[in-house]
């Protein structure tokens, strides 16, 4: 708190406990307008640690927060009023709940003798977000004691550790607050109170939480690592990281130490940075990308799989994985079964970074000195090998489609996705829409040596929010911000745009343009029409570039064959720019077929 | 069903759902596309007697199925695909629920097996709305067997007698389906089976439900005719009416007949209609409206009052009565407490009309002819009389003030709400936002003898879903649409305006635009700047001409003093026009204040 005297008893409660969530280390807050939050509105636009980012629309503010609290792996609060302004956020939060991302949920209500009265803007906000949050305490009104401000403290204390544990994730604190609600003197307050809650100086929080991370006894990590590394054919696979990610060149190590080849989902946080090479020391790359288009393969069937992340993006990945039925080590921190085809076969509750370290002390003690030998000759050497061979059949035959003439003639919307991976400065945050966005990220974002964060709700994998999700991990960081994103979810979250002016976030947002649902072509709706035109595909026909000009956004429309050069352009220049890239989508989907089934037989066959 | 022989279960099971709900008298579904809800669409797409409305964004689709139901009074069906999009439908539950509005929500959902276990777009759906459903039920998947396809016949039947209930409102029925969801042939139904599952012929339900609504009994109908036929000074105040209204004409009847004034909330069905008449034989027009800008009044305070409808717009008039603290009977059907200030000191569980009805016949058999002669002479008289005095000289203050000249003076942002009520045809659907236009609408819209179904999302107050609300009641009719909004509901809604041309809706569209929340000008916030500019004036700048540009609407930037005229031009034209009328939102509050001042004054004073 300041030296001034908080005027009256709500205000006073709003800065206690945003003076406290700042001292706990909380830094932005988004929120949205509205009269009954006014004592945390005013309390963090006042607070000098916290970055406030003002929205209109609670949804997309939501996504912004956790588009932020994504990049960040650290809580951001949203503030909404009281009334269906909170049940705005529902979808980020259930996103948030399943993505493993800190949010903090403070909502503004009615005082309690006001609820279920019929009194304006008073809706029942207790446990509004069900199962989907970590916790959720309905707040004491403010009260001139010291326990009540004693409890306030802790709850704040409370609450960022349970939005940052193990899982991370959603909490909802919902704040009654009684008028005034303005910082209006009323006289309620005295000197002697404010020295009772007087904590030494302020300085430091209240209540100090320290977390803690599940780790497998030694005998565990012990048969785990034996397991690993008496395996044939040993693998990884890297499914979409929980914020803030996994220690990249410790995995790495781990791979390299026992000859398995990483299947890096583009969402683990592995398949680009520092630690793909094409050699470290004596080990060839094992960092792989775009199985999706070469599975399944006999020769790259495992013995033993080791698993970390979420379900893997790939679905030919994740049958393959199904089929062939290797032994499979879920490494889970929250003990969550992320894997829906019940195949693994061993589930193990440990945090991924101090587990992979164990496992490499393990192997080193054993003789094995982690330098990634065991990758490079005999049958390890073989299968290794295997894998970089199917990989580079694909890449040429991406390669070969993606030459400006070649997409000039068959153009495609994967190459879109292959040249914004391909041509990220670096460093870089890419944002990746759900629906075929992602999944071309998957089958043709080529692994790199360039430190991108590759982001995507893949929690629940809606198609809402994405833009504000965006735009909210790009608030986090200098580096550049791409966005990609198809023309249903821009629509969807238009409102999200004013993101760019407002809480001043450059972006290059590329909408791959195909009028509608490209996906339902991939599926077998698309015999049936109608109703597949207007149920499914449901063109609509909209001109984005008024959409921009609203939000005073640059605008252009760029053919697919163009889309390399003028997407450079965007990055070197200032400001927000809209690429707009159309294509037919039944057309796209028939090219893609084509590629997949040349990336299957291994790269043969001319164009 | 059609005798087309259903190709799977997926399909059978929601061709059987769907058709019994079109039996059961169901005739409208929004939809917004998805893979998993295939079954729903594909049966809703190909039944003759259901009106299928497609949206894009679930957020719009739900406020749009909601303002048709607003204004039919009947259950509007939404359908979503799995995940967040089933919450994009939260804030539209919300305020069915508390504005007892009948939808039906159809949320797919994947088969048990793959719920909680990282598949893909997988949540969890079961009670997701919380308390805010009348009824929820997690369905079985298809099964082809006897019973489950009744228990599913039955469902639907309780699903709509549920959502159509006492009191009305949402109702979820969560829809698992297994692949393959499209119309695809899989040979696992046979004649025999759909033989057992036919019903006669399928004329009509298979299960009929009667609902009821509750009356008091004789002895209490009596005691409160004595109480309002003895009362020297009778008041009804009839707040914002549930779907689908209440019967005016009965109402004013036995307004006229105990001699008691109407203080008749802008959304109560009452301020407008063929009812409202300045003479109705011997009895003086009864239904008053604008008291917002009059009361409190010592001439005009009540000895008993009898209240209908939800909790009234005006905060004047509910401080009014709290203050005045007349014996007070809440009519409420379904039992709720809907009057924040507990003032009220009975409540009185029944239908409005039924006991209004049950009234006047007790009446009418004490020898009160119920031709209203009790307003006409003595005290009775002088009480009428005095609300006649004082509602003319307000009126009186706002002809003066939104007389062209003065209103290119000075202008308000009341005096748009005063013209587009006053000048709306007859009939017409004038659906009105919240925060500022719902409070001007109160106070400037002057009692009509025009039947204009004036609605507003009242339940929970938000400014969210205005647009696609508003369009949703304009689809249930044919006669004019206007919706009057703000620039803040505007933008919070600005999806909703892709069902102008995606459902065929025409409308004249108002915007309120002030840049901001101007609202907050009329609280003490607006004292404290910083924060007030930017967190809670929220200037935002959108040009929505682009906005209207985008969705193929005209556009047209209106001067005050030029509303009529253009909005007269606007409802002589086919299309949708958008007009736009700006406003200083400071200089727009200092001016009602000052017309306040004046009409609390009895009308004196020269501008």
């Amino acid at each position: 708190m300041t030296d001034r005297r908080p005027p009256n008893p709500s205000t006073l409660w709003a800065e206690v406990l945003v003076s406290e969530l700042a001292a706990d280390g909380l830094s932005a807050v988004c929120i949205a307008p509205g009269s009954r939050s006014t004592p945390l509105t005013v309390a963090f636009a006042a607070h000098p640690d916290v970055e406030v980012y003002s929205h209109l629309d609670e949804r997309s503010a939501a996504f912004f927060a956790l588009g932020r609290a994504r990049r960040t792996g650290e809580p951001t609060a949203l503030v909404s009023t009281s009334g269906t302004a909170a049940a705005n956020f529902h979808p980020a939060v259930i996103e948030a709940h399943q993505g493993r991302v800190p949010l903090l949920l403070l909502t503004a209500d009615r005082p309690r003798d006001l609820r279920d009265s019929g009194a304006n803007q008073t809706i029942d906000q207790v446990d509004l977000y069900g199962d989907a949050v970590r916790w959720a305490m309905d707040l004491p009104e403010a009260r001139l004691e010291e326990r009540p401000v004693e409890m306030l403290w802790t709850t704040a204390a409370r609450a960022l550790a349970a939005a940052t544990g193990t899982p991370a994730g959603p909490v909802h604190l919902n704040c009654p607050f009684r008028k005034p609600l303005e910082p209006v003197e009323t006289g309620e307050i005295d000197a002697d109170f404010l020295d009772r809650i007087d904590r030494d100086g302020d300085e430091g929080p209240a209540v100090r939480t320290t977390g803690g991370t599940p780790v497998p006894a030694a005998e565990d990590v012990a048969r785990i690592a034996e397991t690993m590394e008496s395996a044939d054919r040993p693998l990884v696979v890297a499914g979409p990281a929980d914020p803030p990610g996994i220690d990249a060149g410790r995995i790495a190590g781990l791979a390299r130490a026992v000859g398995a080849p990483i299947l890096a989902d583009p969402l683990s946080g592995l398949r680009f940075g520092e630690h793909v090479r094409e050699r470290d020391g004596e080990s060839p790359r094992v960092v792989f990308g775009g199985y999706d288009a070469y599975l399944p393969d006999p020769d790259l069937a495992p013995d033993v799989v080791l698993r970390v992340g979420a379900s893997p993006t790939s679905k030919p990945l994740r049958n393959w994985l199904s089929d062939v039925a290797p032994k499979q080590f879920l490494i889970d921190p929250a003990g969550g079964w992320r894997e829906a085809t019940y195949a693994a076969t061993d589930l193990v509750v440990a945090d991924p970074d101090r587990l992979v370290g164990d496992l490499l002390a393990v192997l080193e003690t054993d003789g094995n000195d982690g330098s990634g030998d065991a990758g490079t000759s005999g049958s390890a050497g073989k299968w290794l090998e295997d894998f970089h061979r199917r990989e580079a059949a694909h890449w040429s035959v991406v390669e070969r489609a993606t030459d400006p003439d070649r997409l000039a003639a068959a153009p495609f919307e994967g190459a879109v996705l292959a040249a914004a991976l391909a041509e990220a400065p670096d460093p870089a945050t890419v944002f990746v829409s759900n629906s075929m966005p992602i999944r071309d990220a998957d089958r043709f974002g080529r692994p790199r040596a360039a430190e991108l964060s590759v982001l995507a709700n893949r929690g629940a994998s809606g198609i809402d929010g994405i833009t504000s999700t965006g735009l909210g991990a790009g608030s986090a960081v200098e580096e550049p911000l791409v966005i990609v994103t198809g023309d249903l979810a821009f629509y969807h979250d238009s409102n999200g745009l004013l993101a760019v002016g407002r809480c001043g976030v450059d972006a290059t947002i590329v909408v791959l343009d195909n009028d509608g649902g490209g996906i339902f072509h991939m599926l077998p709706i698309e015999e049936f029409d109608p109703p597949f035109t207007e149920q499914f595909k449901t063109p609509h026909g909209l001109e984005f570039s008024y959409l921009a000009e609203c939000y005073g956004l640059e605008f252009e429309c760029v053919a697919p064959a163009d889309f390399s050069e003028r997407y450079r352009a965007s990055l070197a220049s200032a400001g927000t720019q809209v690429l707009s890239v159309a294509f037919d989508a039944e057309a796209s989907h028939r090219r893609r077929e084509e590629l997949e089934e040349r990336s299957l037989t291994g790269g043969n066959g001319d164009e």
